[in-house]
């Protein structure tokens, strides 16, 4: 039997500050949840209605109402399932191998979720992010990763000090000044694709460590693109 | 003095039922009004704070206060002007001349917005939507655009009828089984690029209309691209 107390925690973990206080975070929903069991990461409870616990005869998990399920979750139509999950503790991580994603302070959860997605989809294994870029364990992020989340490693860096450390790298920075992305000659190994804050673009303080400016020519007549949208444009270019 | 009939009118035209009633909706917030007065969308009432008035002496505005702004907006924070807007008639287009988009069944009003921000990026004037295809004037959707809505042709029609209608085109899918769209000659002159709903993808009824089926190639595990991202990868190989 579920306690008002526990309902009361997995609720208070909405909120960023109850998450790092508890170095905790919830994965909510059938499909999320089975890719998080299949991850590396360190699942704390599952709650589950019974319908749920039938279909998954192996994991262990506490049986709940849909009632609670539903004052437990956080979204509007909650599904099945809800785990509270460890977060993960900071990797050592070899950039000068791979392409890597740096995010300068975005603040949507949606693009953050998007770009997990699309990284995962093209094989980028990690995402530096700026510490004020939206909480990678903010429910929206998670749900809109569809379960990259569990693939990709996302950290929180103090950007300057990141490329001062690593200096070799090269950093293509999307700029609108920048040179077409299509005469340029990209290399995934040993680089970065840095992408910028929805409205003010990429910080002045970032801008001398960036060694190609790049842009994706524009036809038409909107100031500028999505940046999960133009993350992605980038990251298929790299691919090739 | 706006009467509380304004006010309640106003609001009603956040749900689709009373926006297809009144043939109007809403545009909100500073960026997105400037945008709409240099369009040819006809405008019916500009409400604004003093401020705004202020700021855009040349526009016929009626003051409104701060707190009846924030009654009649559909944002968690108002931004100073709501118009409302009469919508656009349907068009005469030539499909045989550019590309256009195709979108079947579409649900995300923050998918549908941005795909029409990158239309307008790369110079697509049309996108075709299925009857089911969330409204283009959810709120959602026009925050979405950023604009670019104004400068953007978006219809409803019945797909099967439209694809019956226009056989010429060439019809590219996009399709997890489809070939590698790196590999394919992409011609923009009467084609449109199909893309199918968030988690279904398209129609089996649509899929004799396609052409050509396309694929961007997978590196990593990824289920599936978001459909926004997808179609912005597709269009940027079609505008090279």
């Amino acid at each position: 039997m579920i306690t008002a107390n526990q309902k009361k925690f997995v609720k208070s973990l909405a909120q960023k500050k109850f998450r790092t206080e508890n170095n905790c975070f919830v994965v909510e929903g059938v499909k999320l949840v089975e890719e998080l069991l299949q991850s590396d990461f360190e699942v704390m409870n599952v709650y589950a209605t019974s319908n749920w616990i039938e279909n998954n005869p192996s994991f262990e998990a506490e049986k709940i109402s849909p009632k609670d399920l539903a004052i437990m979750s956080s979204f509007k139509t909650a599904n099945e399932v809800i785990a509270v999950v460890k977060q993960k503790q900071q990797y050592t991580i070899d950039y000068t191998k791979h392409l890597s994603i740096v995010l300068d302070s975005l603040q949507d959860p949606g693009n953050l979720g998007t770009i997990i997605r699309t990284a995962d989809w093209f094989g980028i294994k990690t995402i530096v992010c700026s510490a004020d870029t939206v909480d990678v364990y903010n429910p929206k992020v998670i749900q809109a990763t569809m379960g990259s989340l569990f693939r990709v490693n996302v950290l929180y860096l103090n950007l300057p000090e990141f490329f001062k450390e690593n200096k070799s790298l090269s950093v293509y920075g999307a700029l609108l000044n920048g040179e077409n992305v299509y005469q340029k000659t990209l290399t995934k190994k040993g680089s970065v694709l840095l992408m910028g804050n929805e409205s003010k673009g990429i910080s002045d303080s970032l801008l001398p460590f960036i060694t190609d400016k790049i842009l994706i020519p524009k036809i038409g007549q909107a100031e500028s693109l999505n940046v999960s949208t133009a993350t992605a444009i980038l990251c298929a270019e790299f691919s090739k």
